[in-house]
């Protein structure tokens, strides 16, 4: 019987930049241990990871890959983009290693990796689809349909997770001889290249990270040629529509995100990355207005990003329709790549914050509690009355897979490396970002220092940090306070909220510091450019947003409204779905209906009788059966 | 030279049944002399019809005939349903030349005619890009997408108009071989036919008005087989999602619309005619049941059709967002055919009242004041920093063309027999639907009658009935009086609003009626479980929805608040818009903005300073220039 797997003492986190302010902690310096987030990875790595392989297998993606390889005969099933859903499953392997090394995960891993090897053509091309439906000559004849540099991205984004967390370093090779084939390629006509851009952007993100690991300059410079080159009519010039793809505008010169979200973050993500490494202040602080512009008025308050089904797109300004929220569970994984980006370039609470939000609310909503049911759009409404109309809809519950099966896999490879979300580090600081129970390490200037964080988060507000090993030297603590936490208190005393506490100090062994974050419920309401939920509140505790499901309420919750000034009572109940915290409030059954035409002559909306109205978290609905759910409720 | 042309004496209009409770005035029965509706269809004739004739040559749909026809060689150009805008754009030419006769008209009519024939296979099929595209082996191998049936019906369509109103048979022929050809391919397949309906209805009116026109059983068999065929899983055996397709539930089990909003209103549309033709009470009383649900759930206020972009659907009940209304032109024009139809069966002034507000609003803000420049979607609500994101995006205006370019002839052969809409009658009843200055004439069981309208409408409440000619027995004048009309007189007297006024006499010629309509302004709300304009108003005047566009408002209209118990007043501006009625109202600008997230601890809403809002019709929208527009104001 051969030792137990390890995985190296070294397993650096995805975007770990040593040009940024703060340097992300490791994966094994960084682990989550207990608490709210390590069952979900537990079953992420136990149930999703290897149904994942399963669904791979059935959807015709790894056989495509197979056949590439020459492995059999056949034609290329599915979509274009098919090879992409399996290197972001390798992916997840990866990162998953290093959380919980195991046989399993590295045979699975290496088989595969096998695969992909035997399917690379001579020159470093890679795209099995491409290579069985249209061949060598078919090559780069659609960019802004055929996920070319898509594919090659997560490969890209694969193989470095692989080589930091398990050591081998196979698919890294094919991927350095596939970006090298892109170096090759792409580039200014006058170079003899190839002037043109994926219509899916990834490729920006990967070969940064490809260039940090392997430091080819090379992979940073076409990185940020691909940057550079978008909105300058590449797209229009291949007659399509450019604002979906990005194109409108050149990066630094976009005011906004609009078109395809899950695209548009990506993109930005990968901007991030290029100005971090090559210090474009410029580029940073046109992505610094692009993020707040998103936030302040195109963001659902789950952190949901995209509101429109019709191209999976971002809406126009405070266009944010609950009932037909498109917040792609994809999206909502970009935009936490790109938050987790500025925030290490910046230091700015802001974005910890946002990936607060997001991972909480939009994010978790696609997954089931169960770990292998998914949503791919996150609606915030759901009717009664909802009829599913197609594969994607909410009112069809959560499924354990998709005909355009991105979200699978992106969620795995999420859960999988979390731990790298937690902290990190600079010469003399720690910050804390995420509150989760676990450990964080750090090699700060003076040595290294190890921490123990214990919290009941999100459902208590208590996080008690305990130092297991310091140096002798001063160095800070930094805790963030997020910006809803008013009269949070470290150590018994106030802190400001919505900024970083820092506690400075000679630290002993055994010291600790008790973060207080107050829980109280919150009822928000919207800016009243928001007119889709124009009169309406929403609930909030901690860093989740709420919902109303109808298996909890005797009131139809189509029209139920809430009375914003009642008492709003908190009850952890460890029976329910996992472990929930409820909340009860005030409010009123729906009244006023009209019969027949709905337009009438106006009168303020009446209400009917009092009820009481149960809300759970919103991460959590859809998990007991599929029914009617709303996150806005009008003020009753 | 030539005799001046003229339209046969008895030009038929459309959906002329025998066996409704009522029977449609002819063409030159009904005709409409001035007014609000004479500019727009003289407009619709002298600029619509020939540049339709040029958009339909340059974008390829007439030289798939002429290549089909064998005159040159090449590929087929555009969408499969290419030929469906040939069609409707012929039949538009033939209601035109009911209205206004001309040598023009007849030789445009003729050429095309002729090639339309000469692209017909011997057996009666035809649609030239399956037959360019695909030859004879590719006749009904993927019907749902194929739109082969329901070019075959708008053939039908156009071909029963131009015979009713030129009396040409060119077209007919070429219809009733693709009807037998129909007739013999499509049934149970114990009878050797093929068992499958088209994607997209619109065969089941066509073969029920060739059934009326021919005489020919076996087409008004095959209409009804192909309503009864939906709804048993042939969809869904293709592979697809039925509800798109209105195959969800048989038609008479179905009790709301759902799916694609054009899709689903001509399928009802044609089981009204089946339901008509046959008797089929159960049927007819199943189509009744939708149309009112469709009227009290899925109705824009403006009288549009479908909320959803994604799919051009219908959506769940209630779901009517005003920025992302659909509401597809083509939508309003086939509910009005369905409520033309549903009013000829049943007599209820409700589906006159739907007519009217679907014709004001709905579809006519489908076209330009200038009548050659068109909407596809229709929204409610089209912010300041709105940017368009395809072809079809509000943001851009009115277009000249479409790449799917179904609404313009749409909207041509919709103007073109407009007239049809107006009146009918019964052995001693004639009813006024619709209120234009025109003549109307009808055939009584005692003979002749003939009525001049003199009125004003919709500027105007008066309308002013005068017998030109009558018989000596007594008969009933009914006049409609829309459900908004409370407080409508006739010659003084008070009658009831929603059902029609019935005036029984014996009368004499140069007798008058004087029917007076209420056009006060009128606030109206919605239903609270309209989510989508909670809290907020609407104004109408008349039969017209109101609108407030940007360039007529110094505060933003994104955020202005309209106050709804205050004066609105009313005036005519002969020099605006080709002549609108103005209103002006009070209101308050926006307040309460929020910088950053949009989403902060609840508190009502507040509002700004007090300005002055000024309303036009909707209709009217969008000619001046393409800014911030809003049906729907928050109440302020």
């Amino acid at each position: 019987m051969s030792a137990a797997p390890q995985a190296p003492t070294t397993s650096r986190t995805a975007a770990d930049s040593t040009r940024g302010r703060w340097r992300p902690a490791g994966l094994n310096q960084a682990r989550i241990t207990g608490g709210f987030w390590a069952p979900r990875q537990q079953r992420n790595g136990e149930r999703a990871i290897p149904s994942g392989q399963d669904q791979l297998e059935s959807a015709g993606n790894l056989q495509n890959l197979r056949l590439a390889a020459g492995i059999g005969e056949g034609e290329a099933i599915g979509p274009v983009f098919a090879d992409s859903d399996v290197y972001k499953w390798l992916e997840a392997v990866a990162w998953e290693y290093a959380r919980h090394p195991s046989d399993d995960l590295l045979k699975r891993q290496r088989e595969l990796t096998a695969v992909v090897a035997a399917a690379q053509r001579d020159d470093g091309y890679l795209d099995s689809v491409v290579q069985l439906r249209y061949g060598d000559e078919g090559r780069y004849q659609q960019l802004v349909w055929s996920h070319e540099h898509y594919c090659a991205g997560h490969l890209i984004q694969a193989a470095v997770a692989q080589v930091r967390c398990t050591g081998d370093r196979g698919l890294l090779d094919v991927a350095t001889k596939l970006a090298d084939h892109l170096v090759a390629s792409f580039g200014e006509v006058e170079d003899g290249k190839i002037r043109d851009v994926d219509g899916h952007p990834v490729i920006e993100m990967a070969l940064v990270e490809l260039y940090r690991e392997t430091g080819t300059e090379a992979y940073l410079d076409l990185a940020r040629w691909f940057v550079e080159a978008r909105g300058h009519g590449i797209i229009k010039e291949h007659g399509h529509e450019p604002a979906y793809f990005s194109d409108r505008l050149p990066v630094r010169e976009q005011t906004t995100v609009e078109g395809h979200s899950v695209r548009a973050v990506y993109l930005a993500a990968g901007a991030a990355d290029v100005a971090l490494e090559t210090g474009d202040t410029d580029l940073l602080d046109a992505l610094k207005n692009q993020f707040a512009h998103m936030w302040s008025t195109k963001t659902y308050v789950t952190g949901g990003l995209g509101a429109r089904w019709e191209g999976e797109a971002f809406g126009d300004e405070y266009e944010l329709p609950p009932d037909r929220a498109y917040a792609e569970t994809c999206a909502a994984i970009g935009g936490i790549q790109w938050a987790w980006r500025m925030l290490l370039a910046t230091g700015d609470a802001f974005y910890a914050d946002a990936i607060e939000r997001m991972l909480y609310n939009g994010f978790l909503a696609g997954v089931s509690l169960s770990g292998a049911e998914y949503f791919y759009v996150n609606a915030l409404q759901l009717r009664g009355s909802a009829q599913p109309d197609n594969g994607r809809s909410p009112a069809r519950g959560r499924r354990g897979w998709f005909e355009c099966a991105c979200c699978p896999p992106n969620i795995m490879r999420t859960f999988a490396s979390l731990d790298g979300y937690l902290a990190s580090s600079s010469a003399t600081e720690i910050q804390l970002h995420q509150y989760a129970e676990g450990e964080v390490a750090a090699e700060l200037d003076n040595g290294t220092v190890e921490l123990k964080v214990d919290t009941e988060y999100p459902w208590q507000g208590a996080v008690r940090v305990t130092i297991q090993q310091t140096t002798d030297q001063p160095w800070t603590l930094e805790l963030r306070i997020p910006a809803w936490a008013e009269g949070a208190t470290v150590d018994g005393e106030r802190v400001k909220e919505g900024e970083y506490a820092r506690i400075e100090r000679t630290w002993s062994a055994g010291d600790t510091v008790e973060l207080q974050l107050p829980l109280d419920p919150r009822v928000v309401g919207a800016d009243p450019r928001v007119d889709a939920v124009r009169d309406s509140v929403a609930v909030e505790r901690g860093p989740l947003v709420y919902a109303v499901e109808q298996i909890d309420n005797t009131a139809s919750v189509d029209d139920l409204h809430l009375v914003p000034s009642a008492t709003i009572s908190a009850t952890h109940r460890p029976d329910l779905l996992d472990g929930v915290t409820v909340l009860t409030a005030r409010g009123r059954a729906g009244a006023g209906h009209r019969d027949g035409w709905p337009f009438a002559p106006d009168s303020t909306d009446a209400t009917g009788d009092e009820v009481e109205v149960t809300a759970i978290p919103y991460y959590a609905w859809a998990n007991r059966e599929i029914g009617a759910m709303r996150v806005w409720l009008p003020r009753g």
